[in-house]
């Protein structure tokens, strides 16, 4: 039996200042604890940084690195294309091996507790570890950014915070939960027209009507408009057919899907059905990719899998 | 460092006799050797083992499975839509990790000597292991099957084995060597004429200057059109390629491809090669999957690859 192991990917609030950048990063480290991705995007301003270990360990490298975020991330300064409550933005806890969703959940709980009164922030649950319904999704805790948010806390009793001051200072809130891996997906069009990608984006999102299980939004990146996706669960609905649906809907408004891009890391399976999809191969196939097998039968292969 | 890891995939003409299969499969055991997989194909009449190990224990099972095949297949009893010298009838060794592939050949040139010898039976070296370059080619080495070669052997000196005697029992002759991973890969069409199937293929394959690294044939297989198809080298040309430029040919010639299937196991490489291209994503993008980052980082997961 190997040991429980969890994966976390924080978003913090700065995606320009590469000093601050690596400070934060620098704070993952320690025995069972493994720095994996660092993904800093400078029009969403925005840093992405994955790591896996033990949920002991990645509880305390992650509060490192919160406190450092926090020390050096001006919120108020703060201007960017993607929403956002803080300098911690999102601490999401997923379960890789070993552990439950429910396990994390209860986790990330006991977690944002500590976060708010080790920081003297306020914070906010969500996903499976919500604590009320309507802060389940991850939209509508961060509805209307830190602006609103700086306004309404300390007179909205539906914006109080789980835990912590209903209070903001220059570091925001923060929105810590435990979700099922994500797959952040972004496509840009060959078109600089932002209102395309917004138009894209709002029909093909499962809010819209559209492709279940996918969360879309347009955005202008590097001068060129961008459906910005998340795949909350690969699982239910597929890359492979969310492109295509994404295709369908970009050719029907006249403009192209130049290229995509993955932020932060995906699961190999999503990419693997993704190919057993566009080769016509049934899904049962995904049972002969050869390195499967030598895992599953040879004594010194192991691998890790979403269970 | 971890130990030498070769896989050998061996082609046995026996493809409807479960007895004398799972005889055959029965042989692949032993310390250091794991079997990965048995693919018996009626139609092709036809089996494909698939097994992995440290060089020295993969070579004593194949010796071990040769032997029962050499015993209990008749060749001259043998039909089927494949083509092929004789009951064992190639075996390929593919170098996995810690390997190279001049030594898998240098092996393969042993084992071949060794397995003419203790079984009586014309051997013929191919791709790496060649010993001639009108060899190197499993096609050329295996045109007109059986009953060309058993006519033949005895009197064109070019058709003299590498290893063993110059004349044919009931066990035909083996063709052995070393290549690097192979796909073989089958699209079944929504038509019964196998001569569509065969215009295809002649038009896709390399030989027909059509998809460089790509071999297909068109045969019948359960009632159906089916292009059957060999990847040489999926790192030169993919998957997704090769399916663009099937169901371009597919659709100009009136047919469509129904559905696709992997013959034996296919590397996970391959599969996520095809997913990043069906998905738009760049190909170094495929650096992002999550499980090669653990692999590469996590203390207790170990991949295997191909050097």
């Amino acid at each position: 039996m190997s040991s429980p192991l969890v994966e976390c990917v924080p978003n913090f609030s700065e995606g320009r200042n590469s000093g601050v950048i690596e400070g934060i990063a620098a704070q993952i480290h320690g025995d069972g604890v493994w720095l994996l991705d660092v993904n800093s995007d400078a029009d969403h301003h925005r840093t992405v940084v994955t790591f896996a270990g033990t949920p002991d360990a990645v509880e305390e490298a992650m509060l490192r690195a919160a406190r450092v975020a926090v020390e050096m991330i001006d919120i108020d300064q703060h201007q960017g294309v993607h929403p956002r409550l803080g300098a911690v933005d999102v601490v999401p806890f997923i379960p890789l091996r070993g552990i439950s969703l429910a396990e994390c959940a209860a986790r990330a709980r006991l977690f944002g507790r500590k976060l708010a009164e080790t920081l003297h922030i306020p914070v906010y649950l969500y996903e499976a570890a919500a604590l009320r319904p309507d802060r389940v999704n991850l939209a509508d805790v961060r509805r209307g950014g830190y602006e609103l948010l700086r306004e309404a806390i300390g007179t909205d009793p539906n914006r109080i915070p789980d835990f912590g001051p209903a209070a903001v200072g220059k570091a925001g809130a923060t929105i810590v939960g435990a979700r099922a891996p994500l797959i952040a997906f972004n496509a840009y069009l060959d078109t600089a027209d932002v209102a395309v990608a917004q138009a894209i984006a709002q029909s093909i999102r499962a809010s819209g009507g559209g492709v279940p299980y996918l969360k879309a939004m347009g955005v202008l990146v590097k001068g060129r408009a961008q459906v910005s996706m998340n795949v909350i669960d690969f699982r239910q609905t597929s890359l492979y057919t969310i492109m295509r649906a994404l295709e369908a809907e970009a050719h029907r408004l006249g403009v192209k899907v130049l290229e995509t891009e993955l932020v932060g890391l995906a699961p190999q399976s999503a990419l693997i059905a993704a190919g057993l999809e566009a080769l016509r191969l049934p899904a049962h196939m995904a049972t002969l990719v050869l390195e499967r097998r030598l895992g599953a039968t040879v004594g010194d292969y192991r691998e890790v899998t979403f269970e």
